[in-house]
């Protein structure tokens, strides 16, 4: 329970209402009820708004005219809210120490205050820092390093000699380090590259369900600090990702490709190899980028679906203007 | 070994030819042998009935005629062979009890009739129902519910609190109840957006393998009960799937998306996020889905392969579209 | 630590330099410093090339007048410098043996020289060849069976009867024979048809990580010898992928798709299903191959990015072809 005077006071938000009333939890706008704290921070839920019976809104300046109960009022709702709700749901900590059923390795450097759950096994060498926790059935092989107070979910394993760095969070499937996709042709058939470089993750780095991080070549992969990469993402060998960029799910990184610093990539996009992106560029969902961009700015090639009679026409008549060309014609003389 | 007449009697079919004729398992129409039970549901596998060796097949009534060999006559061929093979081929079922690797919390219910496979973890106030079936290796998180009659296979992780239906299949790897990706902009960096909503999972739903299903951010991320889910499917936080709706592999749904009943989505489909789609809605493979869909019908966007060296030419054209507009032409007043 | 004459001779290259001198591990050119060995096949390197700091370099004849240092010349400098440097970095290979904590069943059949890791569950009826190594967390289910000199990396998951050759790789998260993705349509809901077939793999084949290849549905999923799969990939129940065929992360293959042998595919790729596609076919990223393919060649229709801005008008002419036909004109009779 928090009165809305604390939370105001803490977080430095204006008050509108009773600095008395008091929060327990946080709650959708339209499923909210007392006791509930909400938060308002895009226009299409302004009925939702209206009708909230939240003992207390976390709101802009511009919209707390619009409020029907208590608001809690910041230029950046949404982080307000972020920051209220970590502090009214602190993740539940493990106890530090050792399950009985891990396997650790008597070389392996596991903190005191770290936690290593049931089923982990922990290799020769490896090492756990400070406060980190180790899910249920996760692997840690030969030489990996685990920053302090970075947490793995269950089921996430990390390859030798891999570096995480500290306040990550790695989520359940996820797989880094595993071999680059490296091989020579061979008189029709193909020789394997050993992939001899690591991954190297920095701090605050999130990494999403079943995403796979490859290891370098020669060199290492590498993954800034502050990027958040969401399930089912694909990166790699020898890809660089800028500090705090954000990469939404199954996306896929070919190798030798850097990203730049604080990019918006949406869902789903290819990345073609050895490109360059610069910072700041946000790309949309469903495209293919397929050469280096040099500019900061938004790029798209994601084709928004129509009805599938309509869309077989469309195509058909982009195919007509190549055909058209191959008549001799071509878009601009056919005219 | 079954009899035709029993299988005839049993599942209501029509039966052309001996009912002591005996079957003892499914096979292809081209790899059958004596002693085999096919079907013909396909008019591309025309040649292969007329050459079959198998001692019966299931068709439809049109096409019985074609029938060089005993036959089961149903107008839904396919359902009446797949209810045939259930009963001729019924998945093993492991004997009741906890393997003595597992580790299950005191607090933890797991009913009698259930099994849990070695090395799975089992946490605080977990639920585990009648007959479930967990394999080898899952984690199943503190306060999670898995239903009656619903089967885990390997490797599988279901995050805290999430509730699970009865009579699922949920494939290795698929992870459900991971965070859903929510950050909010913090002065150049992203600060993480709590993810408190759960997952809920109706009955006879199938989640393929490696499929990652997401936690909602407030509220819940729902499955609707028959859904079918194939593989390296990605479901974001508050999504709602209705029932009966089934998605191939390599899907993306971003979050707040709503998915009416019984669409069928192609593989490979991204849907943007806060979309409504119709029920009865069919999506073609690779296409994007970026505007809500009202109504029913069928939608795509996937382009289809060319040579490479048209294809260059057909993009090369499209973008000269967009040139010739900014020298001041459309490509209607161009005509 | 291996000389220069020794390395040429070994592997028969021609030396440009000391045969006395000594390398004792690979580095890119840029990174390469005394004792180091690095290679040239790319001329976008050519800067460093000249400026490189490694002991000696493997390059092409018609490169090896740029060379500033020593030169192990071959015609195929890449897979030349892959078996050296497979020499000098040898996988670890665990000890054989079966670790205390692993559960195996008592009719498995596990050779002497395999190596079992922790965590590990093989059940009954499986085999595990000669020198064959199951890292930690493995599960290999009933009947399944491992080749000679196949390395499992942690946290694979092998279904009932799956079928893996020898000298395979399969990185962490793979999930081999899974049920495939079929459904009978049953008065508005699913009925799942039994999926009956196994996967069978070939000899010299490597998959990525978390990478599902799902089983028949009555005959058997194949991948021929020496093809390599990355990260992520799809592959439907009833695929035949042929011999040697390399495909990159995140490709999708629809059930009943066949794939030649020799064939490249790209990363993000889509197969719809039952088509047939020749050997020696290249497809380039991002591409939805909707319809067989009969004769080898390069195939596409991925996308490339440009501006938000253009994108959005070049999707807006292209729909607008479609409009003015339903006008009753056409892109051709327009003009």
């Amino acid at each position: 329970m928090h009165s809305l005077g604390e939370l105001a006071a803490r977080f430095g938000l204006e008050l509108h209402g009773d600095p008395q009333l008091r929060v327990s939890r946080v709650a959708t706008l339209s499923q909210a009820t007392d006791g509930a704290l909400s938060f308002y921070a895009n226009s299409r839920y302004k009925k939702h708004l209206a009708a909230t019976r939240a003992t207390a809104v976390v709101i802009g300046p511009g919209d707390v005219s619009m409020c029907p109960v208590a608001a809690l009022v910041s230029p950046n709702p949404y982080l307000a809210y972020a920051r209220i709700a970590s502090l009214m749901h602190p993740p539940a900590a493990p106890a530090a120490g050792i399950h009985p059923s891990a396997v650790v390795a008597a070389t392996a450097n596991v903190a005191a205050s770290a936690s290593i759950g049931p089923m982990c096994v922990i290799e020769e060498g490896a090492v756990v820092g400070e406060r980190a926790r180790i899910g249920p059935g996760c692997v840690v092989l030969a030489g990996a390093r685990i920053g302090d107070d970075t947490r793995l979910m269950p089921r996430v394993t990390v390859y030798p000699s891999v570096s995480i760095g500290r306040r990550c969070l790695l989520h359940s499937g996820a797989v880094i380090g595993a071999d680059g996709f490296g091989f020579a042709p061979d008189h029709g058939s193909w020789f394997k590259v050993p992939q001899l470089g690591s991954v190297r993750i920095g701090d605050d780095v999130e990494i999403g369900a079943n995403t796979t991080i490859d290891r370098g070549a020669i060199g290492d992969t590498i993954v800034d600090e502050g990027a958040k990469l969401d399930n089912q993402i694909q990166v790699g060998h020898n890809v660089v990702i800028g500090a705090h960029t954000a990469i939404a799910a199954c996306t896929g990184i070919s190798g030798s490709t850097t990203i730049g610093r604080r990019c918006m990539v949406g869902g789903m996009v290819g990345f073609a190899g050895h490109l360059t992106i610069a910072d700041d560029v946000t790309v949309t969902g469903c495209t293919l980028v397929s050469a280096s961009i040099r500019e900061a700015g938004s790029y798209s090639s994601g084709m928004p679906a129509v009805e599938t009679r309509l869309w077989r026409r469309m195509v058909a008549n982009l195919r007509r203007t190549v055909k058209r060309r191959d008549d001799g014609g071509t878009v601009q003389n056919g005219h």
